[in-house]
């Protein structure tokens, strides 16, 4: 599974880090997903090997501006690109007003359909390649989601040396059982796939979520995951200072859910354009000291463009810094 | 008079070039305004000394997206910015439509008001600082207009030599027959001020055109206009090709205008991402060659984030590249 940050910071841009958008695909796969699409995000996937044409659905956590207000240059660029397949955008029901009430009040034509799905509590998808998607409730000032991929299809590998000791040959029969069909053997017998796959790996699973001061709202879906991307929007002192309004999670809130949860892997994102990557003032070195003190797995602090990979054993590396 | 190009891409932004906006300024004021603001336009605003702070109103030609998707993250970024003044933005009807439901439809709050004008041909405003701003309706698929910017104030010299003629002593007197008040002198006459004014030199006037595909509607504008900035969407041979359809100018077309009009600076804009810098395919440079052989005035070719300065002889310089 392959992740690239296409923005990173909380309420408004900066000249370093755009607002929040974060693209997802298998390895290999020629779709890809969109979660959130701040204002930029076409312009940041200019700078990626994705396409608007292969993209294949959109998850809007929140109806906030900062994870919304690229939709309608990002589905217009689409259309100039002469996207022809249907696009999904999945969020709470105020993303489809928004998007349709833009699309209505500046005239704008799309040569593909828009297909919406109103996100709630317990959303499941099932149907889009590679992943099973599920959302999960947050707590934030609207409602706010966070976003479940987990993959769908896990090549199991045959016990060949099973195989071999009841006599079944090597052959395109052993396709079929890899893929799951049960054969005719040229004795009469039926091999029943089942008896010849071996266990298969665990499925890998990665959370993303949305504007939320409640991480432990994750723990649940956490149990089985691999990654939480989660917003880490403050330190706690300057969380304290500001008060509970905003409802965003401070590093060490966020770091201590994850740690708590047992998560081996964790990447903080969203952080307050006054976090500044080095100076006088509050730095991302806060941030991250803060999260460290808090957290013992494999911590990562997210930047704008930076790819990761989760592999099939549940690692999470950084391909590139930017 | 300054001007800077934010964006100068029709359509899609590119990786070199964001969609339309520009900034525009008299020298040394506080205040700016901006002419369109496509997605992005807040990321462009970042790199420049314009503040969202200072922008007293946004000119929005056209509904097009790629002229007016920005103006929901700027609006918020303003806010988060704790801007108080009220911003007008001006255009035709539908953008406050897009605006108003953008606002609602994301539950936006501003500690700021907008306030909104409806734009139609011979629309003027006389109340901003500054200029004096009219609109002229163009020719495209959806009601566009040209902003024309007027100087409101000239600082007039004071003939200096009738002044000692006259035995007028230099002293805080001068300073209130130039600003058009006339004094008592100690002998009892009353000198006047329009008697000791120099001639005025020529306002200048700049005219900022939307998306058109027929320059000669700027005629009776451009008759004591000093620079024209107008879309050059496509070469000829590219607009023949494609067709009237899009309701664009060529290079050939806004540069035979701004020649026949008697227009001595023109700079053009919006052009088509299939334009390159260089390369094997259709380049800039195409652009270029084809207006210069129309237009035998100052010009340029715009490209983002560079400045332009209209001095008080009505000669136009690039004071930055990019």
């Amino acid at each position: 599974m392959e992740l690239q940050f296409l923005g990173t910071s909380s309420g408004t841009p900066s000249r370093a880090r755009n607002v929040s958008g974060l693209a997802l695909r298998a390895r290999g796969s020629k779709h890809w997903y969109l979660v959130d699409c701040g204002e930029g995000t076409q312009h940041r996937i200019l700078r990626t090997n994705f396409s608007p044409i292969s993209l294949r659905a959109i998850f809007v956590t929140h109806i906030h501006g900062d994870h919304c207000y690229g939709l309608p240059g990002l589905l217009a660029s689409a259309g100039l690109l002469n996207r022809t397949e249907p696009l999904l955008i999945a969020g709470p029901p105020a993303v489809e007003r928004f998007v349709r009430g833009v699309i209505e009040s500046t005239g704008l034509r799309l040569p593909y359909a828009v297909e919406f799905a109103a996100v709630e509590a317990g959303w499941t998808v099932a149907t889009l390649p590679d992943f099973r998607i599920e959302a999960a409730a947050l707590s934030h000032r609207v409602p706010s989601f966070a976003f479940a991929f987990t993959e769908k299809s896990i090549v199991r590998r045959l016990d060949t040396a099973k195989l071999e000791r009841d006599g079944i040959a090597s052959g395109p029969g052993w396709g079929q059982l890899q893929r799951g069909e049960d054969i005719d053997l040229p004795d009469c017998r039926v091999a029943r796939s089942a008896d010849y796959l071996l266990p298969g790996r665990r499925q890998r699973k990665v959370i993303v979520a949305g504007d939320n001061d409640t991480p432990s709202l994750l723990a649940e879906q956490a149990q089985d995951a691999q990654l939480l991307v989660h917003e880490a929007t403050y330190t706690e002192d300057v969380l304290q200072k500001i008060g509970p309004g905003p409802q965003h999670s401070s590093a060490r809130a966020t770091a201590a859910f994850a740690q708590e949860a047992g998560l081996p892997n964790l990447i903080l994102t969203h952080f307050s354009p006054r976090y500044q990557q080095a100076g006088n003032g509050p730095s991302m070195a806060d941030i991250e000291a803060e999260a460290r003190a808090a957290y013992r797995g494999n911590l990562f602090l997210a930047s704008d463009l930076q790819r990761y990979a989760l592999d099939r054993h549940g690692v999470l590396t950084l391909l590139t810094d930017t």
